[in-house]
Order: structure tokens, then sequence, then C-alpha cells
């Protein structure tokens, strides 16, 4: 079974629970819907929803808001949503969960409550990011703000996992992200880092740089999580500007503005394609569970690519081949 | 004297030159072009230059390319074009310089030859960056990979004192990039930077997140030069990405296509716009000298720029000012 929580989300529950029971149905797995159990009933009869035994109901009687301190939040509030879904992982009736809420007290609940991989010495936030290429993987995406050469040569192997089994990539390119391509450039910490990677059996193409992100030749970037959650949000947020800029620029010129309106369906398209509620979200690795956080502005659609993304998960087996894949490179702690 | 290194660029030292001459014409200033006496010599004969008085030559016979290793190269080529910049400064021959070269190289010709601010623990590279509603600073943009929270809280009120008074800015706003606005988010070394400049008389809103760098509401972005080169360089791509992104996505729709020409003006200025080597490049603050690195790529109107903001910042006597500020702020050490 998968949890779901369909309260942290910022838009209505419904959408979230529309998400699960189609990914539920087009699956053929089971899901467990966590929140307000009369809620959760009413919009199921709604919805006019016909019970086939693939859909539980949880009970929580309270929600992590978006704003909410993740540490403070998950001590208060024992019976939040996103606690009742860790907990059912921890009692080993779900494998994974989904929430489309508060990053933070996400992390929180489950390192309180899941065990981590064996070997693994920090679980990561693998996050989807955007390319000219299609899909790579940024790790660590904001789990873990101090971080030593140990656990950013373990982030390089689960991302190589993750981008090999959710991602079917073959042999995935893996990247240092550094402030150049030479092996000497960098701080303390990729320096170091870079020692470990380049003796490694795995397809480590060395330092990158901030501009090969983007270009999409890099499947697996590796950084500490303060790096990697500003480099997310910069990337999400310029990605949105370039438009807003081309469209300043035009307001003022009537043939200009014809053009953009010709040109809409393509900028509509690449917003979809660099919007980071389309992915489903961020994959939380190295716990003994597949979790994936969600937007917090998720909808059904959102909420239904990253159940599927548990699913695909949970069905290659990717906890099992990370401790694997670490023990073969020599990594396991 | 401002000093103008001819020969480091991508492109040839004629467009550096001609930068440097509509400088000293426009600004009333003396250059120094530094560079192969007879390729200089050559170039102001063949442009039919008159000389005034406001041109010198300095005679440098080596250069030190894009793709060398700065501390090697400055060991080796003792008489290389941006070294005998920097010693011209030492000398008190000039008061600054430009280069458009490595800038890894400049700076540490500048670090081995001109001697720090008093009072100031480590020079640092300021970078011009482009927002939605003008420029920003963002300091340190990559001098500083390793930095303690003292080197931060010096480059805030460095960064304070460029954004006044060499981009006119009133009281210019000053966040910390982190990964959260709470004072609580961070690593190690924002959390520590934070409690030192929410108590000093600066406008200082607090932490910023990478989603506000491009907003432009933040005048001074203040971050170690690891993160700081990281992220000049995912915008500066990101900004060019987007535009071909969508060019991808009209390819295969006429209309569209007829769109994106008409459109295209506003592409080409949003390009301009958001073109790291219009700005002129990185301010290297901290030392007694004022000196401008530009973008390798850097053309006539680069080094244009660059020579003024040099001029700029001469004239406003930047360096004293920086001394005064920071002892003003108790940070003077």
């Amino acid at each position: 079974m998968i949890a779901v929580d369909v309260m942290s989300g910022e838009k209505h529950p419904e959408v979230i629970i529309k998400g699960a029971l189609r990914a539920a149905e087009e699956f053929n797995i089971k899901v467990g819907l966590v929140g307000d159990e009369e809620l959760v009933h009413d919009y199921l009869k709604k919805s006019g929803y016909q019970y086939t035994g693939n859909v539980e109901v949880y009970h929580a009687s309270e929600v992590i808001a978006m704003h909410e301190k993740p540490a403070i939040a998950c001590k208060k509030k024992k019976d939040a949503s996103v606690i009742v879904c860790a907990r059912l992982v921890r009692d080993g009736i779900a494998q994974g969960f989904f929430s489309p809420g508060n990053t933070g007290a996400t992390l929180v609940a489950s390192f309180m409550n899941i065990e981590r991989i064996e070997g693994v010495l920090r679980p990561s936030l693998a996050a989807v990011i955007p390319t000219v290429k299609g899909k790579s993987v940024l790790i660590d995406a904001g789990a873990n703000m101090e971080c030593v050469p140990e656990y950013l040569a373990q982030f390089a192997v689960m991302g190589e996992v993750f981008a090999n089994k959710v991602q079917r990539k073959e042999n995935p390119t893996i990247g240092l992200l550094s402030i150049g391509k030479e092996r000497s450039k960098g701080n303390d910490l990729t320096l170091k880092t870079n020692e470990i990677l380049k003796d490694l059996k795995m397809n480590f193409v060395g330092n990158i740089e901030g501009y090969d992100i983007s270009d999409g030749d890099i499947d697996v970037v590796v950084c500490d999580g303060f790096v990697g959650n500003i480099v997310i949000k910069v990337t999400e947020r310029i990605f949105r500007l370039t438009v807003e800029f081309v469209g300043q620029e035009v307001e003022n010129h009537l043939l200009q503005r014809i053009g953009y309106a010709l040109i809409y369906p393509a900028v509509r398209n690449m917003r979809k394609k660099t919007d980071p509620s389309e992915y489903g979200g961020g994959y939380l690795l190295g716990l003994n569970a597949n979790i994936v956080i969600g937007h917090g502005a998720s909808d059904s659609v959102t909420a239904y690519n990253g159940i599927h993304m548990v699913n695909v998960a949970i069905r290659n087996k990717l906890t099992t081949l990370i401790v694997s894949r670490l023990e073969e490179l020599g990594l396991k702690k």
C-alpha cells in the first residue's frame, strides 16, 4: 500500500484524493488516504466512488501547514496527517507515501519514524529538475545543510540508482557541482568528494559548473543540501521570469504583442515543462521507505505523478538496490 | 590613471583598445593600455588616433589565457599583461585597472601585488546581476571558497557601499542568501552571519531564498564565493535557455514561428538586459585599488562599461568609504 497525505497541500484535499484514486485504478495498487476521515468519506461518496478494495481511509485529526516550523510542529501535532503516513510505513502497513506539504515536516516525520537503510549515513532529497534535454536529478535538494565528502559520495550513488531505475537512464552521467571543471577547483567539501568519486566504478564525469545543469548532459547533479536548495529555487524562478522579461518588453509594441499572443501556446508548454509542480516532487532517498514530497501547490496531476513515482520505486526495489550498489562500490558505512 | 589589460580577453585586443579610447575621451580620464607595445601602437596608428596625452602604452610581453591555472600562470608569466596592470597599481601609477580575462588570474595577480584595505579580512568579488527591476549586486561571486561569518558580514558592508556609490541606490536592501526566510533556517555559516547582520545599522532584510534574487527587491545578495559562483552561472545559463525552450516549442508551428519572429526584438532586448558581458564585469572589493574583471567575451562596449565602473569607484573614493563604513559598524578588524 501507498499512503497519501491528502491534507497538507495548499489546495483542497479533494484534488489530492482525486489524483490518488486515479493512480490506484490505473496502476492497480492499494492507496491509503490519510486525513480527516469524515471529509474523505464525504468526498468519496460525492464523487460516486465504487469501493473496490484498493482504497483505505486512515484518520488523522491534525494537519501541519506549509508555514509551520517542522521540528516544533511534528512534536506538537502527534496526529498530523504526515506523521500518520510515516507511522503507516513504520508499522509495515504502507511501503511508502506521498505528501504534498511542508518539506521540512515530511523530513522530520520520516526521520523520527522510519529507519535508515543499512549503511546509509544520511538520507537525502533528490529533486527532478527540467533541462533542455529532458529531466535530470539533483541530490541533495535540501535535506542536509552540513555535509562531509562521504555523504556526498553516497548521494551520488543514491542519485545514480534513482536515475537508472526511476528515470530509466542507462549508465547515468554523474557530475559534482562546483565552480570549475578542473579537479583542483572547488571548496574543501567538493575537492575531497571528487577524490572519492573519481575512483569509483560509475559514470562520473567530474566537476560541473552552474552553467551545465540545465543543458541536460548530466543526469545526476551532486551537491550539498544548502547549495541544492538555492539552485533549485533560482532555476524555478528564472524560468518564470524570463517569460515575464519578454512580456515587459513587448508591452509597448503592437506587432510584438500580436507575436506574443501567437507564441503563447509555446510559452505555456515551456512553463509546463519547467513547472516543478508537474514532476510529482522530491524523492526522499536513504530510508527504508519510498517517499515523495510534492510541491505545496500540488494538484491532482501532481499527486498522481507523485504516487506513480512511489510505485515505480517500490516495484523496482529501490531501497534494496541502494544497499547493494553501496556495497558494490565499497561505500556502505 | 586607469590601466587596461588589452590582451587577456577572448576577442582581439583591438576591441578592448577601442573601448578604452572611447572611455578616455568621454570621461576625460587617462588610460594606460597594457599589452604588446607594437600591436597597440600599430592599432593606434591604424585607427587614426590623435595623441592627446590621455593615453599611455605599457609593454607586457606575456598573456595569461582563459584556460590557464591562475596560481601557476601568475608564477610563471611574470610579465603577463594582468600582472603589469596590478604592478602599475602597486607602484601608484594607476589607481585601478580593467581586465577582460581569466578571473582567477586577475585575483591572484591582484592579491600578490596590491595591499588589502586596512581592516578588511578578505577581498571579495561583487557581481552585477540582472533582475526584473534592474540590476542588483551579488557578493561574493567567487573569490572566497571557504568563509567564516565575519567575512560575510564584511561582504555585506562592501556590497552596501558598492550599491550605494556605484549603483546609486539610497539605503540599499541587503539579503543573506539561505534556504528559508526564517532566521532559524540555513547552514552554520548563514545562521551565524545572520546573528551579526541583524544587529547592524544597515538595511538588512534578513535571509532571502533562491527565489528572491531575480525579483530585484534585494539590492545586495550576500553569500560565500562557492554558492555565489554557482548561482551566477545558473542564472546566466537559464536566461538563455528559456528562450531556447520556447524556440524549440515553436519550431513545428507556422503561426508560432511567425509570432516568434515578431517578438524577436523583445527577445534580443531581454538577452541584452540579461547578458553578463554587458555589465562590464565583476568588481574586486577590499583591496587598495579599483579593479573590474570583465567577461572573457568582452567587446569594446564591455571594456568601456568596465572602465566606467573603475572610474566611478575612483571618483567616489570607494576604498576610503569601505574603511569608514566598516569602522562605523564596528566591523573593522
